[in-house]
């Protein structure tokens, strides 16, 4: 198990553009990039700061998990994502010691990584993701 | 406004015990210390990854913020801090532009920083902590 920084930090938000002028213009960052997740059902903006991602999620159906997850808690965060080395070697780690998975093998994700969720009934109510770029 | 990278990301526990040795045995974390902040009724327990720390959450009263927090929302991710240079003048900066702030002055926090919460109905529901370290 090699987990080295926090990759990005998922914000579920009910109004993209909203969302994106709040970030920039009260907390002062810079979205990079806007990307549709088609497999997610969100569109996703992206913000960097220092070695974390602020990832904001837009649902783009209402039945997509981020438009269930702003139904139940309401908007706000929605999963943080752990950066690794050798993604499936912490799945097979982590699945040994008997975390459920909600993916046993590493799927892609937004910005290319390769990256798979934990389920929170594991991780004490943390939806937890562990992704890796490409290249490791 | 100048916010340098995730200073720690706020995680409420029912259980400390139990959630320090899910970040140690499955995560592969390490726990550095654990502190009692009185004034905000909890127990937290710390854990470094890459620039920002965890910071686990167990409420010591009933009638605590975090215990509120868990019976609304259920055990999960409580809230993230922004490391900043300058707390008092980004809090000038963020009331000016007509955020609600939970705290008008900087008070002191776990690990001696110096802290404040915006209020979470101007941060799309993100509760949101500006810290710096006492020596910026």
């Amino acid at each position: 198990m090699n987990l080295t920084h926090i990759e990005h930090i998922g914000i579920a938000v009910e109004n993209m553009e909203n969302a994106i002028a709040y970030y920039e213009n009260i907390l002062g960052l810079k979205c990079y990039k806007i990307e549709e997740v088609a497999d997610q059902k969100v569109k996703t903006a992206f913000f960097q700061i220092g070695q974390t991602k602020i990832e904001l999620l837009e649902s783009t159906s209402p039945d997509g998990p981020v438009a269930k997850f702003i139904e139940k808690k309401g908007p706000g965060i929605h999963h943080i994502a752990f950066a690794s080395t050798g993604l499936q070697e912490c799945l097979d780690d982590i699945a040994e010691k008997g975390v459920s998975l909600i993916d046993k093998q590493p799927r892609k994700g937004a910005e290319g990584l390769n990256i798979a969720f934990l389920h929170p009934k594991s991780t004490l109510g943390v939806l937890t993701e562990i992704c890796e770029h490409p290249q490791n």
